[in-house]
């Protein structure tokens, strides 16, 4: 169709790379989004040095769409996240597990001129998501990936009575607190240092507790202990450290994609029928009643801005890559 | 009430040594029970430096009750393993999940006179289970404990058309391999030995891989991949070779006390939505259940026996302490 974009690519050298790219014809699944918005998370890093474009929270308005496409149609808000395209075949689609579909098309392994950080992108029908009327772009766009990726542990495993733990408040753990504080349940927030105090608690956490130089979780004078441990902080976790504060049949949820590994202490796990359970972004299912709970209850990124533009992308990139991202990047055509 | 026993107990030693014991009157909640068969764990050689009658896979006969027993009677086949009482009233017993009340006098911690390793023990009403007529004593007491601890995860995770590995065909191992197979799923065994292959499939394997000295587990030729991973054996064992055999969203039971860490693959864990769980012993549901399904359907311990006195005692311990028992040893007074 001749439909010409700008996108921002990554580049062997690991530079980010602004370029222009035509859109080959749709075809009958295939719907062009002019992208308005689109979050930033700590896999684009990763995908820097790759020659992809970048990005995948995004946001945007239904510019196009091909001949067999009917659940969204010109001029819908939509948004997408790491998935492209799901076999719908698999064990997996067939459970409704569509988010370990082992022939998926995702981010970083396929569909490398499609990211989000570009004016127009061509996605499959199949993974987008129609965007709530109450809930802002701005507000839409992370929960596309890290809103999602923290929903999925907290609705699937989360009881209206348990105590949560949130490890880290960042991109993923200032979204978890809303979230499950939204739930009704008590939310406890572990964080390094005391500066985000009251952040926290204007998002919903009961109690705060600071475990930098701690080596002993059992002086931090918790008053409960915990049920579910949200994992949100990409820095390796000292997991033993917080056993002292767990319930039995405790589930703790390792949410980043960090490498190595995670030392389990093995006599407490079966001890206690303690649970470390592994969990990636969410279903078809789960990413579209994220978005209407979060519509519903008002849960509201804390974002800094940047233009979509070159420059605004390299500030973004280096900010995230800094840690000093309060919480999220959100970078718009506007 | 005078009631005269001979015991065996672990000393500070070591050495294990046989002693006599008065049991004082009965509690309104106790009961005696003349043991007939002991089954023995691992746990019991950790205990062996330890002042306390040693024993707790029993199976024996009522001899008398206290004032307030009620749900059994004199004369009754019954059974006991680890607890011998839970409170009833924290929030673990208010769920059923009593298997974890904070509150409780188990095997190692309380009643050190009350082994199994004995002629007459006195228990709590609450934690005795009738034996199902047709399940010989031999049969029952490696279910006490051993089976009841296979079962537990068994029969909460596993669905009918998954396909299940066991690691390790021992005391634990041989038991969870008919437990699985005579729920109807496919069981796949993981064993060091080439040696144990024929009993496996007897036992309902369907599929046998030999392990040891394998660094590339992919290598094995496994046919389809697991969905539940059952750890058996007391071996510390190098989780991430097993990951390429494992499905999305697999579960691994490690089920033995043992010390130390167990090493986590971060990444893959969290991608694949890999589950680590602890489970620890029984219900007392379960245990209930665990004995109706043995019956049932003619779950058989492989026993090597010993006679119950401090020679067919110290036999057992030391063929345990050299892994050489064939799959369980029953102690028994006959």
């Amino acid at each position: 169709m001749g439909l010409e974009c700008i996108q921002f690519s990554g580049s062997l050298s690991g530079e980010i790379v602004q370029k222009t790219f035509v859109h080959p014809e749709l075809a009958a699944d295939e719907v062009a989004v002019k992208v308005t918005h689109s979050g930033l998370c700590g896999t684009d890093l990763h995908y820097t040095t790759t020659e992809m474009v970048l990005g995948h929270e995004a946001i945007g308005v239904v510019h196009s769409i091909g001949s067999d496409v009917s659940s969204v149609k010109v001029g819908d808000r939509v948004g997408w996240g790491y998935p492209n395209w799901t076999c719908g075949r698999c064990e997996w689609c067939l459970q409704g597990e569509d988010n370990y579909c082992p022939n998926w098309r995702i981010y970083g392994l396929a569909d490398f001129e499609q990211g989000s950080l570009s004016s127009f992108s061509v996605r499959k029908e199949q993974w987008l998501f129609k965007i709530p009327e109450c809930l802002s772009s701005e507000d839409a766009a992370p929960l596309m990936c890290g809103g999602s990726t923290v929903w999925t542990p907290l609705v699937n495993h989360v009881k209206p009575y348990h105590r949560v733990g949130i490890v880290g408040i960042g991109g993923l753990g200032h979204l978890a607190i809303q979230f499950a504080a939204k739930m009704g349940v008590e939310v406890v927030v572990f964080s390094a240092t005391e500066s985000k105090r009251d952040e926290a608690l204007k998002l919903g956490a009961k109690e705060f507790y600071i475990t930098q130089n701690i080596d002993d979780h059992s002086t931090l004078g918790i008053t409960e202990n915990i049920d579910r441990l949200i994992i949100c902080t990409s820095a390796k976790l000292n997991l033993a450290l917080f056993y002292p504060l767990l319930n039995p049949q405790a589930m703790i949820f390792p949410l980043t994609a960090s490498d190595g590994e995670l030392a389990v202490p093995y006599f407490a796990t079966v001890r206690n029928g303690l649970h470390i359970s592994g969990s990636v972004i969410a279903t078809r299912f789960m990413q579209k009643k994220a978005l209407e709970f979060a519509a519903r209850n008002g849960v509201r990124v804390i974002a800094e801005k940047f233009p979509m533009t070159l420059d605004g992308v390299k500030a973004a990139m280096a900010r995230l890559k800094d840690g000093k991202m309060r919480y999220r990047a959100v970078l718009s055509w506007d």
